[in-house]
């Protein structure tokens, strides 16, 4: 069965489906702003990402939240149950680690998601 | 292919299954008490959860455990062990995080484990 | 469907195959030397599991490296990009953590793959 990468570089790619499974992950835009402003715009290339693979954000299996400050927990939260469908929640983790690749990132996310058609 | 969902709220699932494939994410009930307590506490929850979703700890494929302290390793292991039936232990990776969702927990697992017809 | 489990002690499986899915966590072979040191040891013995359990480092879907010091990200990176094939690249997520299980450990990867045939 062949695997299907999305935005591969030399050290990752975007998203990897196979068997209709998708693994991606996910980082903000940019390093500067809030937990709020960081979760959405986390969530926006999510959603595209999903879409563009095959998926979508009503298709999400298990999410795991790396947070830097738990601090943020609230925010992040607010932000994601906002974007969320209802009905559609994964299973999800939320730890705090102790930084992320930039230090000004305050939140990444790694997903499975299933396909629409598999 | 269907996603079927247990204990769904608007944050998360208490569980997921889709193709045959199950994750699940657990904590314990209590955040007070020592590492054996509450991997005890994490540990029956999760054989309920894989039961009641068609699976059950002989069918783990992988568990994440984040520990907030690294001396709890060898209390947390023993649990691990005498829970775990002969033969059957999942992949495994074991890290110290900065903290959990709540101050109190001192475990949490994610758990991705096969359903028993898939 | 038959799980599949290969180096499996009373804690842990060095790999787990299920539906032509993989799971394996690795490790260094040794506590001590520099990140460069650690991820060939790391990699090396990846890239033997993966062959073992009918799949190799042009499967991968997901790894998730652990690191304990975001100073080792350019040297774990280097290696790993050295190691890849091209175009070969699976999703990444990249976190610091507090510690892994040894103290003298400074990298750990959790791998999900594809295997050749499914």
């Amino acid at each position: 069965m062949e695997i299907q990468r999305f935005g591969t570089t030399g050290r990752f790619s975007d998203a990897v489906a196979w068997n209709g499974l998708l693994h991606l992950v996910e980082v903000p835009a940019q390093d500067t702003g809030d937990i709020e402003d960081q979760t959405r715009s986390l969530l926006a290339s999510l959603a595209a990402q999903l879409e563009s693979a095959g998926s979508g954000k009503d298709r999400l299996l298990m999410v795991t939240v790396y947070l830097v400050n738990m601090a943020d927990y609230a925010g992040m939260n607010a932000v994601w149950e906002s974007w969320l469908p209802p009905g559609a929640a994964p299973s999800r983790a939320c730890v705090q680690v102790a930084r992320l690749a930039r230090s000004g990132w305050r939140v990444e996310m790694a997903v499975v998601a299933a396909g629409r058609v598999a």
